[in-house]
């Protein structure tokens, strides 16, 4: 079922502008460029809005914000939300300093996102931070096992229905939510965590997917999760014993680059909640 | 013929200044060491006079330009001039907004290039954008082809006449030409549009190729290209079934690390016009 | 004896706060997973001092410095002096420009190092450089041989008393002394030369494995710069002919993710002088 939302990105090469962190942003691109999508990166302040009026989508990540791209997140941001855009949040780090935690809320009082993808301690950071005017009733432990499933689940439910975003928290199960649906995940693999970025390579790649199905953001974010885990365990099948995260990462990639909707539907492991 | 230009860059190993993108910034690196060459990346304004003056020559590649950055791209161009060292430009984006447009035209109006490379789009706003004081009379289309090719071919050396600059359009046919002689290329693989950076690489080896050769501009800039587009089809021949763009990139640079004069005499494959 | 040290970071998990170059911050981050770390990149002025109090030690690299990015260097030290953290200085290019220059005698001077990595090039620059306010008696080569390694030795010796560092000089020989011990370690390949970045990867792996092993510091240097030799040359052992500088970083890191105590036991090669 979610194999169809990857044929769409490949038939629309969906264009994205990445104001993102320096990091991760090579393999950011060439992702994009894996699953089909297009990537632009951008942060100046004199040209983000003519930007991101080109392109169908907005990734916003603050894993190395500083006050000069702060003020360009904003400002795409809120352009892409008058041009009614995909706006995505990856807020990378909130709760580790003051800077990122109201940069993060912030983004979040101000602009409309589509979805907003974090691990749980960032999103808790969102729901429940200093400052923040979206606190949510629902509590949720600093990690999702089986055992709390049940409360993460109504916390992303909860989260996401007072946001009016899909809120997706990834971790060893992964949950993608609206307000009444939640997609459980159960694709990756915990080597995955010692390649920097697959977080914001995966944040990357639900922005191509949601601009090219504009029509099912939740399912459109849940099949780039499923795409992202089945990846790195089709990628980690491969792996020789000798090789280690630099080549995994190159292995992920090339992985989605080959990646089919059918490839997609046979390997995709998710319940609907 | 081009061979030899190849191995000049081996035997001199030209140190070459980089105020470029933070997306391909490392691969620009690690493509100039695999040729011979010898990267240096700064940026800052009280520094980029000096760090010109050691180097041979200096590449100014505007993929993520800011404000702070545009200033450094202009004082050291201009300091390279004086210098009479090889400056070559790589427009990235430009026509995609004012500031790219506006930075690329500046450039181009104050600093005199010994090498200007950007795609057909990107060069075309150059030589018609608003405020170029350096409109050309020939036309040219969006993509060159075989039928458009006359044209094409003319309008580069009318471009390279009015700029002083080896012009040099890369697509799937590649044009690079002085006022008089144009070389056409046609080695390459439509799969490295798939690879971020694949043509900031390129400016980066064309930067490599006449600071060694400084004699030799225009041929120098064809045999940049060729080997460029050669190490792209010898590297495609060795990929598997389940590699993608992330390991083609990773096998290009490669073979570029592996080329040798008499392997680019053997495969550059061009006509001049 | 130095596979230990390795063994303690991957214990420990330190956690390290990298204010560094965008030319090879990727593999930092990878290379700090490798060796069972974990990376934040953070350069912003108004949080550099949050975030260095989280982690367990700072890697200062000047290898893109800029006037933003100078005045973080200088807080986040301040801030890691006064929490008794763990501080490395990479002095990329100290020599090269004077902003370089001043900035790396700058830090020196108002900030304790745990360490300082340079080349040979960069340590003396430190030492004999312009407004140094620790200038050393011993001098020193252009390069460390066999030849000059007597009056080499005496130098770091010299300069670490000095500055109450210990200090690395890395080449075809290294270095790294406190103001008694020196270990001169041959380990290593010539070809890591042609790899970007494989110095800043080394200074970040030296942060997290002072961070792990705070009584140690010496030591912990010297286990880590034999893990990158090392990891060099296994790496070595596996690259085929047609593979080059790029496939050869992915298979250091790689080797690294791999290493332990005991493969380091038995290939470091050293000796305390």
């Amino acid at each position: 079922m979610l194999g169809k939302y990857l044929n769409t990105v490949r038939e629309k090469t969906p264009l994205v502008h990445n104001i993102t962190n320096y990091v991760t942003v090579n393999d950011v691109a060439n992702v994009l460029l894996a699953c089909g999508g297009s990537p632009i990166m951008a942060d100046d302040i004199n040209e983000v809005e003519e930007i991101t009026s080109i392109c169908g989508g907005l990734n916003i990540n603050i894993g190395t914000l500083n006050e000069r791209t702060i003020e360009s997140m904003f400002k795409a941001g809120l352009k892409s939300n008058e041009l009614n855009h995909k706006v995505v949040l990856d807020p990378v780090g909130a709760g580790a300093s003051k800077l990122r935690t109201e940069t993060a809320i912030g983004l979040l009082n101000q602009i409309n996102f589509s979805v907003i993808r974090g691990n749980v301690s960032e999103i808790k950071t969102l729901a429940f931070g200093k400052g923040s005017t979206k606190g949510v009733d629902a509590d949720i432990s600093d990690s999702i096992t089986e055992e709390t499933l049940g409360e993460a689940i109504n916390f992303v439910k909860e989260f996401s229905k007072k946001t009016g975003s899909v809120i997706a928290i990834t971790g060893a199960i992964d949950l993608v939510a609206d307000s009444e649906r939640c997609f459980v995940i159960r694709n990756g693999r915990p080597e995955m965590s010692k390649i920097t970025g697959t977080g914001c390579q995966l944040s990357a790649l639900i922005t191509a997917f949601v601009v090219a199905n504009p029509e099912n953001t939740l399912e459109a974010t849940a099949s780039a999760i499923c795409l992202m885990g089945l990846s790195g365990e089709l990628a980690h099948e491969k792996m020789l014993n000798e090789e280690g995260n630099s080549t995994y990462r190159n292995r992920i990639i090339d992985t989605i680059y080959n990646a089919t909707g059918e490839i997609l539907d046979a390997g995709a492991k998710y319940e609907i909640k």
